[in-house]
C-alpha cells in the first residue's frame, strides 16, 4: 500500500513509498486512514530536524493527525465496524514510567515515549494501519472531515484542564482569555475558552484571510495591533506561537494570580534582551503561573472528542483550508499564507 | 513610647521617634512587642523606594517580622496573657476581593490590601501594638527568640503549600529540592524541604561564614559552585534570590513536569540576553511549571509555627546572627556579610 515516509534527520527524503500491509498480530483494529492533518512537526521532520524511525526500520511513515474508519474490530471492542475514529499519538515505553503507568503518558518522565510519525511509530499517512482499541477515539460520525482536526483539539483540550487545575486556587472567577496566534491550535484554543463562557481575545498579526472572521464568528474579539496595544488584562494567556516576543508578552500581559499556558514548540536560539528582574519581580509579587503543556493522554482526546462535537461543523470545516489528495503529497507542503490547516486525503470518506 | 519610623518614600528618613500608645477601640488584644526580624523590604522603605504611611499620618512605623507578648486579651480569645505572638502583615481592604474574601489575602487581586510595616498599617518597631484576637497566631513559648522567624517562615510555608498542590498532577514523587539563596528565606524553605522528607540541595555564593554549615546540620547538601556545576536535576527548584542568572537557571535546571517557584523580589531593570525560544521550547516539551509566590494567608502562617516547633531550637537561633537593642537601631540595618538575620530587641523576653 501507499505511504508517505522520510527518512528520519536526513532533510527533503520525503517520498511516496510502497510498504507492507499492516500484520501487527497484537493490535487488533484494522483502519482505514481517510485524511491527515499537517503540522509544524511534519515539516521539521522533512527539514531533518528531528524524526526516529521504528526499530529495525530505515523509514518513517510521516503524519501524526489521523482520522480513519474501522474496518475491521473483533465484537465487544469499544469500536466497531464504520466507527470514524483518531489514533492517539503518543505510547508509553514498555517499561512505563509512573505517569505513563498512571495514563499520563502526556507527562511522560523518563522520555522513553514513542509517537506515531515521529518518534519510534510508524504515522498515518498510509491507506491502512492496524491498533489495539485502547488507543483508539471514536469521533462523532457527523464532523466527517473536520474529525481530522482531533488530534490539535486535543493538544488544547490538555492546555485547558490543566489551566482549569491550577485556577482552582484563584477564588476570582476567570473571565477573559487572550490566545496568541490564529494558527489550527489558536483558533481550537479560542473554541474551548469560548465554550467555557469565557471572553476571549484572539492576537495574530494578519489583517486578511479568513482568520480574523474565523475569531469573530466564534464571538470572540480578533487583535492584530501588537500585544502591547491589546487593552486587556486577561486572567488567562493560552500562548500557541513559540514567537519569543509573544511568549514575554503573554507572560506580562496576564492579571495578578494569572496564569499563562505556553503551547507553541519555538526553534531555540532566538534570543532577546529581557527585562528579567522586572520580570521575576512581577511573577513574584502578583502571584502569577507560567507553564508548559505538550501532548494528551485519553482523557484529553475524548475531552476533545466533546469539544468538536459540541462546535458548529461550518466553523470547523473551515479551518481546512486546504485538501490535497495523496498521490500529490508534496504540493500539502507548500503551506499558503492563508492556510489554516492542510490535510491530506488518503481514503474516501463518503 | 518608642517607636522606629520612617517618612516613607523619603530616603534616609529613619528615625527613633516618640508615638501615642495604641488606643484602637475595636482591636482589644494587647500585645507587647519582643523583637522584630529585619529583611531587605525594611532597607529598600529606608532607601525611600517605596512604603506607605496609614491614612492621616506623615511617618510610618517600621517593621513586619513581629514576636510579641500578649499582656492583655479579652476572655475566650483564642490568645490569653503570657502567649507568644506573631501578627499576620497583610490585611485586606474593607471591600474585599474574591480572594480576600476567602481569607486568601495572599492572593489579593485588586492590590487594595494594606502590610503592617509596608503600606498603610503601622508595622511593629514600637514597644506595643493593639490587634484583633484573629490577626495574630501563638508561638510555641518554647521557641524563644527563634518564634521572630515567623514571618519568614510563613512566606516558604505558602511557597511549599502551593508546590504540593502542584505536584499533585505528577505521578512521579517528589524526592530533590534546589534551594538557591542561603538567606533566611532560602535555609527556611530548605528546613520545610527537609521536613517532608526531601534530599534539599542549597545555592549560594559564600565558601565561609554560617551559611554552609547551616545547611549541613540541615542534613542537607550545600553547593557554592554555581547552577550549572549543581550535578542533580531537582524535581523542585525554590528561588530565593531574585537574582537574573539564578532566576533563570532556576527554571532551567529542573526535571520533566518540574516545579520552580520564585520568591526573591528582585530589582527591575537587570537586563540579560536570554534564550527566550530555547526556554519555551524546554518548557513547552517538558511540562515545566514556573510560579511567583508573595505574603501567606492564616493557613501558611500557621504551618509556619508547625514547622518552627517541629524544627531544632538551636539551629533556628543560629539563624538570628546579630541582636541589636532599640537604642541602637540604626546598627540594625548594618547588615554583615556573614549575617543571615538581624534581630531588633525591643522588649525583654525573660
Amino acid at each position: 500500500m501507499r505511504a508517505v515516509t522520510v527518512l528520519p534527520q536526513k532533510a527533503n527524503s520525503l517520498e511516496l513509498s510502497d510498504v507492507p500491509e499492516p500484520t501487527e498480530a497484537d493490535v487488533d483494529v484494522l483502519v482505514d486512514v481517510l485524511a491527515v492533518g499537517i503540522c509544524g512537526t511534519d515539516a521539521e521532520i522533512i527539514a531533518g530536524e528531528y524524526g526516529e524511525a521504528p526499530p529495525g526500520h530505515d523509514r518513517l511513515v510521516l503524519g501524526h493527525e489521523s482520522l480513519g474508519r474501522v474496518r475491521q474490530a473483533p465484537s465487544g471492542a469499544d469500536v466497531a465496524e464504520g466507527d470514524l475514529v483518531a489514533c492517539i499519538v503518543r505510547c508509553p515505553d514498555p517499561v512505563p514510567c509512573a505517569n505513563c503507568a498512571a495514563g499520563q503518558w502526556d507527562m511522560c518522565s523518563n522520555g522513553r515515549y514513542t509517537e506515531h510519525g515521529i518518534k519510534g511509530l510508524d504515522g498515518f499517512m498510509r491507506e491502512r494501519y492496524r491498533s489495539s482499541a485502547d488507543r483508539l477515539v471514536r469521533v462523532d460520525s457527523a464532523l466527517g472531515l473536520a474529525g481530522v482536526l482531533m488530534e490539535p483539539t486535543s493538544i488544547v483540550a490538555k492546555a485547558w484542564a490543566e489551566i482549569d487545575r491550577f485556577a482552582e486556587r484563584d477564588a476570582e472567577k476567570q473571565k477573559i482569555a487572550l490566545v496568541t496566534g490564529a494558527g489550527p491550535v489558536g483558533l481550537l484554543a479560542a473554541l474551548l475558552g469560548v465554550q467555557r463562557g469565557l471572553e476571549v481575545h484572539v492576537l495574530d498579526q494578519v489583517t486578511d484571510g479568513p482568520k480574523p472572521d474565523l475569531v469573530r464568528d466564534l464571538g470572540a474579539h480578533y487583535h492584530s495591533d501588537g500585544i502591547e496595544n491589546l487593552g486587556v488584562h486577561p486572567d488567562i494567556a493560552v500562548e500557541c506561537t513559540g514567537v519569543a516576543p509573544l511568549v514575554l508578552g503573554s507572560i506580562e500581559v496576564v492579571r495578578p494570580n494569572g496564569i499563562t499556558c505556553l503551547t507553541g514548540v519555538s526553534s531555540p536560539g532566538r534570543t532577546k534582551q529581557v527585562d528579567l528582574g522586572g520580570l521575576n519581580r512581577a511573577l513574584v509579587l502578583e502571584n502569577n503561573l507560567v507553564f508548559g503543556s505538550v501532548n494528551a493522554n485519553r482523557s484529553h482526546w475524548k475531552a476533545a472528542a466533546r469539544a468538536l462535537r459540541a462546535a458548529d461543523r461550518g466553523w470547523l470545516e473551515r479551518l481546512l483550508t486546504h485538501r490535497v489528495p495523496l498521490d500529490d503529497v508534496r504540493r500539502a507542503f507548500d503551506r499558503g499564507a492563508d492556510d489554516v490547516k492542510v490535510v491530506l486525503q488518503i481514503g474516501d470518506l463518503s
